[in-house]
């Protein structure tokens, strides 16, 4: 059956999953990149951003993290995303020149939908992303993409926002947190006055990765 | 040199250090008691606390999980803890009749400075711990314990209140955190509105455990 479910979502040992002060220079706000070198040392991700070398060696590595990096590609049918991960542009469009962060070639191949207030035309990529914008809820999101996603899974992307407005709707039927050994102190706190406990959620399985611990919860 | 040091505090997947609506029957808060199963099956806590068998067997487990729990016992000659860590009672004692979750012989065997708004008079028990209680600040009850810890560490024993206090005073030279594989939801969240990172701290361990991930942090 079809689930909607995130992945590889990193967080701070502190609980943050974005730094404050995103920007165009720092999207995922000040310090933000250190919740993502388990991430980027892994050879899927090397190799789907096409990271040379770095202190893991050219081919990444290949242990516990880039599992979890290969389950959380598998069996998806279409993504989620917010609008701030889609790009730094805020409010209206002025036009159409953002095409994502990803280059001609995004690396979902799949029907991604974007969630925004600004409507917008479909936009095809390379490689079998279309962006969909969708500006009537996270609840028409989530139908257009299971719709899309037919037996496969809706994977939502994030941002901290956008997970946050699923979870409390009681929408998400599984998460993957990779929690890195670093503070933020500041930022997009993900689970602040949301109460997992009371929306059904446990811990259905916990992993010491290289370089970080990997959590999955679930709805009992 | 003498150390301020907690250890083996545990937490929720979430953050918090105690759950919700503490009382007489649940110290820990509902649920609370979820975020110590780690500890109850290690061997020393076991022999500490005269706990007999339970699912890890009548000896406890001797691995990762122990070894913390040793050491955070370990060069310890003085502990420091909040007024609801030592009972129940709030508010003036109304006699001294409270002496303690622990029986006639605690398991501190040194000195035990207690935070509290309400003198009263040294406590001697069997096995060498005396309860001071100290009235006048949390600055004065470390200057006394590290008075009586000698060259030894000072523990900071707890609860979630304490911790926080001395955290946000920067006097906490060195944490261990072990993150049990729980969600509480509600409670007393650990870090909220602390920004450890602007207060000096990064994780310096990060180790799996039997039943808890173990995280040490200190000041760079």
């Amino acid at each position: 059956m079809s689930r909607l479910r995130n992945a590889s979502f990193a967080l701070s040992l502190d609980g943050y999953g974005a730094g404050p002060c995103q920007s165009l220079d720092q999207p995922m706000g000040e310090n933000g990149t250190e919740l993502h070198h388990w991430a980027f040392r892994t050879r899927t991700i090397q190799r789907l951003f096409g990271i040379q070398g770095g202190e893991a060696g050219v081919q990444g590595t290949q242990g516990v993290d880039d599992g979890y990096i290969v389950r959380g590609f598998a069996n998806v049918g279409a993504w989620i995303l917010g609008r701030n991960m889609f790009g730094p542009v805020r409010g209206p469009w002025p036009d159409l020149t953002w095409r994502g962060w990803w280059g001609e070639e995004p690396p979902y191949h799949v029907p991604v939908f974007v969630l925004t207030h600004h409507p917008r035309p479909a936009l095809e990529m390379a490689g079998g992303t279309i962006f969909h914008f969708v500006a009537d809820g996270i609840e028409s999101a989530l139908r257009q993409a299971r719709q899309a996603a037919g037996d496969a899974d809706v994977r939502l992307g994030g941002g901290v926002a956008t997970l946050r407005q699923y979870l409390r709707a009681g929408l998400v039927d599984e998460m993957h947190l990779a929690v890195s050994p670093v503070l933020l102190g500041q930022g997009e706190h993900l689970l602040e006055g949301i109460d997992l406990r009371a929306l059904g959620y446990a811990c259905t399985e916990q992993v010491a990765g290289e370089n970080a611990m990997h959590y999955v919860l679930a709805r009992r």
